[in-house]
């Protein structure tokens, strides 16, 4: 079994081998600052981490685990444009670095790279994971419309967010641990016990994520910024407040979300009362302990290493804790 | 042995049995406009063309023909964000219907479902034709980064030109007729030598185009546009033109080329009066006939069903005759 900092590891070893000191440097330069320019690592972590369960040589895992990485990276190219987004992990994103041009082509040629990576999948594999990831694509796609879908209204019900959330970010996470336990000759059973692990993971990531925008704790959950209120985003807190306030309390928040005008430290702390008022805090954190314990369960159902998946336990609650 | 007609219609009913009503909307509509706006299937039809040389059963090269078309379809979304083209096939371009996001992410997801259709390859092919395609994918956009990158060059050297248009364009042709014949069952060497077919079919075509542009005659080549001259592109016809002049005459040219404020029509004449001075249409029919001619002694070499190539053939000058 390879505990966590050996997977990290293995990972940084491959990233650091590849070499994108290639013509033209304007497609190539950008794809290696974007995957050199850090980032957790979660996904191609999740692969190894997926594999070890069942099978002790992860290096099959490898390059797959990689395609992983490097399509996560591709979608976060393409997203920063159409968020407009200038910073990611502390540095430009490339299309302020660059241009969008340079962003939108350097992104597809990563996502090539993704798919190419998994030519060197186990021939055991390649079929049901070359299955997974297409699906999986296609889905964190469909997840990005809906979330740019819901700027344009008002009130997005719990149901549609969740699916939302669910394809922009649980998807992914759930399909690298299957990804990764099929290649290490899981059962389709326990391969599937893993997908469902990490779509109740991603949820209760995203929602903390959500959470932590708002009532972040440098001591807990990291630094609130209060970002999402400003930017008026569809999060869990606010979908949650819509639904249980009453119908002056629910105008009163909707006016203020959409105010442009408002001091924003003011229309932050207008918000956050409302939340206070309503109890979303508890809400939102009995929803992540809800998902959470659904996870854990389906990780317990797994039959495999237990010290590999007590791994990966303490891997997914390292991610939750985040900052901690 | 199957007629370019039949061909042809058996493209055209998978893509008219396509279904993209589906969710999110704003995702697949715009996916379902760019497949159904027409266009001349080339690519398509040159898989099924390349499998039938050696198989009469081309429904089994029927998805990866449409992988093949959807993938182009997605590159003509990005290019024309890129390029800032507001028409394609006499409609408005995605990102000018919808918006420069909806074209970004819809072409991301016509990537996916392109590599989606190749699930369906058989298995004796697969690999081969995963690994080909990922090969040209990326040439691809590599061909588009360096048409990118032209465009703030004076002076572009001929060679880097040819490997320019050949990135952007031969290789895709090429790469379907090779696909078609692996699918079909063709050996090593004949799929080479269709490969190589399509590198020269395409060149001769790309240089064509560039010569319609200028010199276009409606009864036999197309509409003359002059667009070229206009956005200063570096075509063949530039090139050669700045290869031949002398001092003078080059930098006559380069200053026509550059300026901005001169009248259209002028500017058109003035610049081919240039070109009849240094011959450069006879030029680039010499070359297009040199590469016509690489590309027909390939195909003579391919050892497989005589009619069906005769076929290709009859499709490849089609092509290059275009609206004759």
């Amino acid at each position: 079994m390879f505990t966590l900092t050996e997977l990290q590891k293995t990972i940084e070893e491959k990233i650091s081998s590849l070499n994108f000191d290639k013509e033209p440097q304007g497609l190539y330069a950008p794809i290696e600052y974007a995957l050199t320019s850090g980032g957790k690592r979660i996904r191609p972590v999740l692969v190894l981490a997926g594999c070890n369960i069942f099978s002790e040589t992860i290096e099959q895992a490898l390059p797959s685990a990689f395609a992983f990485e490097v399509f996560h990276n591709f979608t976060l190219l393409h997203d920063d444009i159409m968020d407009n987004s200038p910073m990611r992990r502390n540095k430009e994103t490339v299309h302020k670095k660059w241009n969008a041009n340079t962003a939108i082509l350097s992104g597809d040629a990563m996502m090539i790279e993704a798919y190419k990576l998994l030519s060197d999948l186990p021939e055991h594999s390649f079929k049901k994971v070359f299955s997974i990831f297409n699906k999986t694509a296609l889905e964190v796609c469909e997840g990005q419309q809906y979330d740019m879908d819901f700027e344009s209204r008002e009130e997005v019900p719990e149901e549609e967010y969740l699916n939302m959330i669910k394809l922009k970010t649980s998807v992914l996470i759930a399909a690298a641990l299957k990804a990764g336990a099929i290649i290490g000759g899981a059962s389709e059973k326990d391969a599937d016990l893993l997908y469902q692990f990490g779509i109740n993971i991603g949820l209760a990531f995203q929602i903390q994520d959500d959470l932590l925008d708002s009532y972040g704790d440098t001591s807990v959950f990291g630094k609130k910024t209060g970002n999402d209120i400003i930017t008026a985003k569809k999060t869990f807190l606010l979908i949650k407040a819509q639904q249980l306030a009453d119908a002056q309390t629910k105008e009163k928040l909707n006016a203020l979300i959409k105010d442009k005008s408002m001091d924003k430290e003011t229309k932050i702390a207008s918000v956050i009362e409302i939340y206070d008022r309503l109890d979303i805090k508890n809400k939102a954190m009995t929803a992540i302990n809800a998902y959470y314990k659904q996870a854990t369960e389906h990780l317990d159902k797994v039959s495999g290493d237990d010290a590999a998946k007590k791994e990966l336990f303490n891997f997914a609650s390292k991610i939750m804790k985040r900052n901690k």
